[in-house]
């Protein structure tokens, strides 16, 4: 979408509107533009406009204002094909040159396919590389204008908000009550000499003077475990400031089903957890403004990206039925908010942007990876794997994306393993086995006390590729150890009842070291069965096999650290050169980044609510018969 | 408008987008509607719908739902012209019944003249008697629909939000927080089994079971001087419980121009005045809401209207620059507003509905008045005088309507009169002179203690009656006095330097008495001269001049208690038949209760804006000329 509201592109009929007969393209739902002089075809959903279309794909287009129609520099010609003149158009070309199939981009919806000329570049549009190497061309939702307005008279007796909206007739405003109390007052203390502060297609406030500068915007990370705050400078696209801490939900519990299991205990929980949600983005608000040295009140929107048990709580929205199934949410998207609904004292009227959800376990954490990873447009296979208690996993070719949730447990945050702990001080987070000793790397270069997820994948992994533990997930016995590598041999313990492989020795007792137990590799197994059931169904949903993967992106804090050898050894991602397999870092807090500087971006994200198919995995019949047979370790 | 929103009627083609090509009608604006077998010509802004245009003008067509696009019983029968098909008409007529030009009326937005045949009634809707005798067909913006929800399942994950719009797809609905916030737990303790509480496009709230008998709404005439609160049954357009009360502002001062003059004197006099009309406000929903047993809950809109400054104290917006040249509005429109905006604590959801303003001195009551008068609809040519410190003329015929402001002074409510006083007991309200005796009418019939504005009005325009106070205004001598009428001759006195007319004696002392003063006659001179002026000017506007004038519309309370003859007499109004003068009540309340009633006459309130001329007074260089001639009694 354009700057310019739908219903301006009703109007100019850029658009089609719902229910009008589908434009002919292709069949896959989108219309194909074939740009000159480059000869890239591009595919986009009808009605984007060449612009959006063209800086969606990385194809410069002139333009100083970003596409929001008035820089009137995005003049390109349709040479095939054809698209109606606009409004702008009229104002801008000659009545040749329209004929001539010249239009401004950003007012041009392709609702058919089209070749369009793209002239060489005379300036470029201002961008920021955000996400997974994105480049995403400014367009924020927050626009400030410097005004310089005649004063009223009684032959100019215009309403105060009429004078501020005929100096912006290039927009279509509503104006909040926020700033109709600010007129009457800046505009005579300002002599009339004010900027107005716009927000999408709301004017939020008037500011005496010149503050075209101070245009700042707060996107939130909310995650279960961890709430990261970026300010952004949304005038250079650049972080002014980057904080983070750890939710202050914590002690109703790790996850989001203790959480959720909290507010059926106790009634007053849930406005509890709401109120700690809420202190957590506060206190994370304050921090990045007092370090960036911004006033609260220049930040004029916000973002947020969270999955949808955390968006819930934090809306003041009961969670109980994301918890038990058939899990339901209350809503996929959400309405107009505020930054004051999420507990923020930032600009009284700023907005707040909350990042919608395809189902219960695929949240608006997933929908802004989603999008900061660019799953909707690039055109390779790519699988996207968020590893944590829940597992959610899409996979797309830029034209088509499927998305699951796999319950994978808590075995890669630690939990249900004997000697497991939380990615922190202590915790063993890299695991190599020669053939007679183990190397290890241990977090804050301590003494071993545990280990996390990502040396449990690593131990494991190491197991099998030595050939101490087979593929079905046995430790092999003390006789086979000590034939296949006498240097380890000795480290094959019991615990118990239970066989272990001792990582790190404290003191000579197996029981009070740090070890892998053979239950602990069994969690392992399920934990990963459940994510590569979940991406093999997804495979098959599109007809093909874990070769035609070109990419895997594993997200999330987690995915950073997981090794990508180990997690093809172990299956836990299809079996591919490991180049290929890529740490797409904190997508989650890309995203909510990126619908903050650009409004393409944004409608990108609402779109992906329409473009993404969802796969329920819990009443698949299929779903036991292909965990069984992923059991098992790869050959 | 009908209950769709614009954007439906875009889609459907039904209106014409802005900016289209205007369609073809008679160059007014407006398209013609001839109705058969009435032979009805009725004309209307394109795209009002045939049913609106129908139901506005009085003419009957078939409908249960009011037109809201649900009953489909409004089918009528297009029989010159053409009007596009809608989506709703496709499922309820055949292809040939299509292309005999079958539509249901409330979808069908006329773009140019047409011919529509209306079939006999079978039944009839539901309708209320409001404003100046207007029936009201009630189509109010709060709708409760009782649902019964199939319950989710794996198979039907569908969000609880989607579920119940899925219920509703007739409507084309947006979901308000709160809303959100109760579906999850509503939804499950219910067993899906609630009633929606819509209002306007927005769903507010769900209730368990089914709630659809009760939908209450909320009028209030925000006065300077009396407030007056309305609770309303929409089911029924009957009001449940009234009460009224004096505006907690009056400490502030007796009329708008004091209350800004405060907020100057003193920059926290403007958050005092708000909260004391937020008090008032609430003050007066509590006493409603009890007397009518109704739950604050169950009351789910609000509508008010006040003049601008009242407004403007209302919403905390500084009303200084309304108070002084060139007297500025921050806005004519008010953005989304709830109830609690106003301070109100009703359904959390409620909105409220501000009435928009024409200017500083033409504001929100004034708009209301004209709705509930009919002065858009109504072919005779009308005037419109509401009288007060600030008097507010509005001339019309149907077609036109222009309107303008005449700064009267406090003479009307006994201010600057030396006798004056508010029409509070011990009033002279009514004035008859015979050839020897004074007639007196009191208000609360005890002793007089002064002479409120009617009886200003009656004591002089009696005194013109029999020759008392010749037509230039003067008192005449007392010789004349005792020729003229010399049972009266004796009440001719002078208080210190003044010649006065003793209406009641008190003692002996013409002084303690309560009388009329040279000065006092000057005083209203002064005060109907400003009026006479407006409307000659208006009726100047239209080409007409006041033997032209239909009817006389006399507004606000004063109005009803105001002498039509006297009125007259002074030239006060135009000379008519005293048969044409009409006292049409507390307009501004009824504009209120109409607009929650109706959205078709809430979309009238909004084409006022639009259609009617403010006509500046201030800034005309014949004003004064004009005032001048206007001074004298007409002979």
């Amino acid at each position: 979408m354009t700057r310019a509201s739908r219903s301006d592109l009703h109007r100019e009929g850029l658009i089609a509107p719902p229910g009008a007969p589908t434009p002919s393209h292709d069949g896959t739902g989108r219309v194909r533009l074939h740009f000159l002089p480059l000869e890239r075809d591009v595919r986009v959903p009808p009605g984007v406009t060449v612009f959006d279309a063209a800086s969606w794909n990385g194809i410069a287009i002139d333009s100083t204002c970003g596409g929001h129609g008035t820089c009137k520099k995005c003049r390109v010609r349709i040479t095939a094909g054809s698209i109606p003149v606009s409004r702008l158009d009229v104002r801008c070309f000659t009545t040749e040159e329209l004929q001539d199939g010249w239009r401004l981009a950003c007012m041009a919806g392709a609702v058919s396919d089209v070749s369009v000329d793209v002239p060489p570049l005379s300036t470029r549009p201002k961008a920021a590389t955000v996400g997974v190497g994105r480049q995403v061309i400014l367009r924020p939702a927050i626009q400030k204008r410097y005004l310089e307005l005649v004063e009223p008279s009684l032959q100019d007796q215009r309403p105060d908000l009429q004078r501020v909206l005929d100096a912006l007739d290039d927009l279509e405003l509503r104006a909040d009550l926020h700033a109709l109390r600010r007129l009457p007052r800046v505009l005579r203390w300002a002599n009339f000499t004010v900027t107005a502060v716009v927000v999408d297609d709301v004017l939020v406030d008037v500011e005496p003077g010149d503050t075209t500068a101070r245009r700042f915007a707060l996107a939130f990370d909310l995650g279960t475990t961890t709430v990261v705050a970026t300010l952004l400078d949304t005038s250079t696209g650049t972080p002014a400031a980057v904080a983070s801490m750890l939710n202050l939900q914590q002690p109703f519990g790790a996850d989001v089903i203790t959480r959720i299991s909290a507010t059926m205990l106790d009634p007053a929980a849930m406005e509890h957890l709401r109120a700690l949600a809420q202190e957590t983005l506060s206190t994370l608000a304050a921090e990045v403004c007092a370090e960036a040295e911004v006033d609260p009140g220049e930040v004029y929107e916000v973002a947020l990206a969270g999955n949808a048990t955390m968006t819930a709580l934090l809306l003041g929205i009961d969670p109980e039925p994301l918890g038990v199934a058939p899990f339901i949410m209350s809503s996929a998207t959400w309405p107009s908010l505020r930054a004051a609904d999420l507990g923020l004292s930032l600009h009284p009227a700023a907005p707040a942007v909350v990042f919608p959800a395809l189902g219960a376990y695929v949240g608006g954490d997933i929908v802004a990876g989603m999008l900061a990873s660019g799953m909707d447009r690039d055109k390779r296979l790519r699988l996207f794997i968020d590893v944590g208690t829940n597992c959610e996993i899409v996979l797309g070719d830029g034209d088509r994306i499927v998305a699951t949730a796999a319950p994978a447990g808590p075995a890669f945050e630690g939990g249900a393993i004997r000697c497991g702990m939380r990615a922190a001080d202590g915790a063993i987070e890299v695991v190599t086995l020669s053939e007679d000793d183990v190397g290890l790397q241990v977090i804050g270069d301590v003494a071993p006390v545990g280990l996390c997820g990502s040396g449990l994948v690593d131990a494991v992994a190491e197991l099998v590729r030595v050939g101490l533990l087979d593929y079905s997930g046995r430790l092999v016995s003390p006789e086979d150890a000590k034939e296949i590598a006498p240097g380890l041999a000795d480290r094959f313990c019991s615990v118990g009842a239970e066989r272990v492989f001792v990582l790190s020795w404290r003191g000579v007792e197996a029981a009070e070291s740090v070890y892998l137990s053979q239950r602990d590799v069994r969690e392992l197994q399920f934990a990963k069965a459940a994510i590569a059931t979940g991406w093999t169904l997804l495979l098959e949903e599109f007809g093909i096999t874990q070769g035609d993967v070109q990419q895997v992106l594993l997200a999330g804090s987690f995915g950073s650290y997981l090794s990508p050898a180990s997690a093809v050894r172990i299956g836990l991602v299809p079996k591919l050169s490991i180049l290929r397999i890529v740490s797409a870092g904190n997508v989650a807090g890309e995203g909510a980044k990126m619908v903050l500087l650009s409004m393409q971006e944004r409608a990108g994200a609402a779109a992906l609510l329409r473009e993404v198919r969802y796969v329920e995995l819990s009443d698949r019949t299929d779903f036991n018969d292909r965990f069984v047979d992923m059991l098992a370790f790869p050959g």
